[in-house]
């Protein structure tokens, strides 16, 4: 895999514990264009505050990326903390401080651990021509049990080009960003405005569809670098190359969400929830979030029992319009419910076989509208608890 | 416990396991002024349906429960069941049908076993007289397991009077009611139109101030009857009557809601959570709501961590108005977070030391303003899970 004109590095700055990489940096040769979104949590960690302001003129040449710790609720030594961390990787690369973002993941509410972050620089700069960026994706793991890639090829005015993304993320998984990074390259050139709106309605639609625990968290940051080395002439919105790009983007994202579910803390299943037939859009999508984060659905997953009851139960308080006795409720293509009433007959026994898979879909149709949304969840089981409750320590 | 004019009667219908009373029966000798409040699910059992239209007079003779069953999502066969059993119990006791409201609770989805209720009804009619209102504690129980009582008396105009409450749920708890019912009796005379008002605030300060897994259910119900047999003058809004009588039905509800809390499903937890210095009332109880609901918050309280990061992080995307650099954060008196910051010092050892109590409180001051709230929450364990995955098998 070859992204021209990024180089890659990850190395262990001690940040977690022992022989687990924990540093890491993307690095364009060039400027890049770079497109943003971060948490909508109003607690921000301070490397998104600062990262924040660096996106907004869409220009930059790299992120540097620690795991272990979030530098959450750190106050204005957190700050001072992550401007130190741009500034020391950026005289490294000789590269102004502006140019360089930063983010990070892991416990909240400690401070960087700053000196075993400034020792380990001259190493991550060594190690820019020796890693890849599978290696920048094994370094941003926290919970994770295993890192999270994708990458897809395209064509511009006869020129190939790559694009590439990594992610991590497992827990306090929600939308609206979760504590949840997401990196992508890629060596296209393409339009900054466009690149822009392309990137955050297609989070929209990917990362901000997934949920594992309903929590959203301090850190999120997902962003695409473009840095144009592949040659191509620009791409603009409303071309047939924009749309393959579009499209490119847009698998890398729903692939990168997907895995982030099937990783959920302690998951045993990863259920497609649908919701159909809503008078709006919106309001499908309250009716799915209320499904995919109720803690009696997940448990019912977890122990595989096709209780329909508290499907609709949770659509019934999502505050999205609905009518009892015209809801239908699908597991995979078994009719549980029709008209709001459970369909009898061998529906149960049925049903009950589809929850035994490890993957399956839930389907609600509202018969209200033409109003659909599909979210991607996990179940809750006793791993989640074990996970969580014993995070810190 | 005397409480003038009433009878209570409770029985094994088999609609439970054997040897569980499973059907309950409060019956006002005389007319009685009702006030209830129920679920704000828009998916609505039967019973709720019709309890909802036969409450609207504020008169009543008494309320048939069932638990065991929920006779929710059931179609127009529950609304029938519903209003057979009604009409049964009201046949046996020479009341008009339309005077007796009715609740149910446990699966949803199932019809209800009309047979057996039929079967139990003579019986239920023949204990009126040797049941207690502790049996009908007993006899609304699913996955409690303690029945939950609360009794006060007072005094108007020279004469006694007694105000009992009974409640159930333990899971499925959440504001704006929960898989909860809730019956109080008194033999005051209490003026109608003051009752209803003072019985919805009350119940928004103690019921919909509670929270064990955020899931809010279809069957809700709380209601309180005032037969007046006591003899007192009726008691009106603004005298020193009232406000005595408002106080003991506030502690009665508050009593019942924290048992619940203390009942939840699996707790090992339980845990006060006040915020304050928010810019409104409302704002303070989005955040602490959003604090009680997180599964992350719950969980580290099940791990007795005192990780006071997750709950920045839940106010934060509480849609409260927040400034992460003015939040103080406690356990019980322990300062952990100073104006957004980890107070440092001996807190960690502190705080952990909170955490290892059974009860304790969380103070959060956004110290943007005056508005407060106190939310009651519990834990969540590897018990929860397990109860709820195997909850109808």
């Amino acid at each position: 895999m070859d992204i021209k004109g990024f180089k890659f590095s990850a190395v262990e700055a001690a940040i977690k514990k022992p022989g687990r990489l924990d540093l890491a940096l993307i690095y364009s040769e060039v400027p890049a264009t770079v497109a943003a979104v971060f948490t909508r949590n109003k607690v921000k960690a301070a490397p998104l505050l600062l990262s924040i302001e660096r996106a907004l003129n869409h220009v930059s040449r790299g992120v540097v990326v620690n795991s272990g710790n979030a530098n959450a609720c750190t106050g204005r030594q957190g700050m001072s903390d992550a401007i130190e961390t741009a500034r020391l990787v950026a005289d490294a690369l000789g590269v102004h401080e502006d140019s360089l973002l930063v983010a990070s993941t892991g416990v909240i509410g400690q401070p960087l651990p700053m000196e075993r972050i400034r020792n380990a620089i001259p190493d991550l700069i060594g190690e820019l021509s020796r890693s890849t960026l599978a290696d920048v994706a094994q370094a941003i793991m926290t919970t994770d049990t295993f890192p999270k890639m994708e990458i897809r090829t395209g064509e511009a005015g006869g020129r190939l080009y790559t694009i590439a993304g990594v992610a991590k993320g497992s827990g306090m998984i929600m939308p609206n960003m979760a504590t949840m990074l997401s990196f992508l390259v890629t060596d296209a050139a393409v339009d900054p405005s466009w690149l822009v709106e392309l990137f955050s309605s297609e989070v929209d639609r990917s990362f901000n569809c997934i949920t594992v625990d309903g929590d959203t968290s301090t850190n999120d940051t997902a962003l695409i670098m473009a840095n144009g080395m592949a040659g191509n002439p620009e791409i603009f919105k409303g071309t047939p190359e924009a749309a393959i790009f579009a499209e490119s983007v847009r698998n890398i994202l729903l692939s990168l969400g997907k895995q982030i579910v099937r990783d959920g803390e302690g998951a045993t299943k990863f259920v497609e929830i649908l919701v159909k037939g809503a008078l709006s859009d919106s309001d499908a999508k309250k009716a799915a979030i209320s499904i995919a984060n109720s803690t009696l659905v997940k448990t019912a997953f977890f122990g595989q029992d096709a209780n329909w009851g508290r499907i609709l139960a949770a659509v019934g308080y999502s505050g999205a319009e609905v009518d009892q006795d015209l809801a239908d409720l699908y597991f995979d293509d078994v009719a549980m419910v029709k008209n709001g009433v459970f369909a009898g007959g061998e529906a149960e026994s049925l049903g009950s076989k589809v929850l035994l898979k490890k993957d399956f879909s839930v389907t609600v149709d509202l018969q209200l509208g033409t109003g659909s949304a599909t979210v991607f969840t996990s179940d809750l089981s006793y791993e989640y608890v074990k996970i969580n409750a014993d995070y810190r320590t």
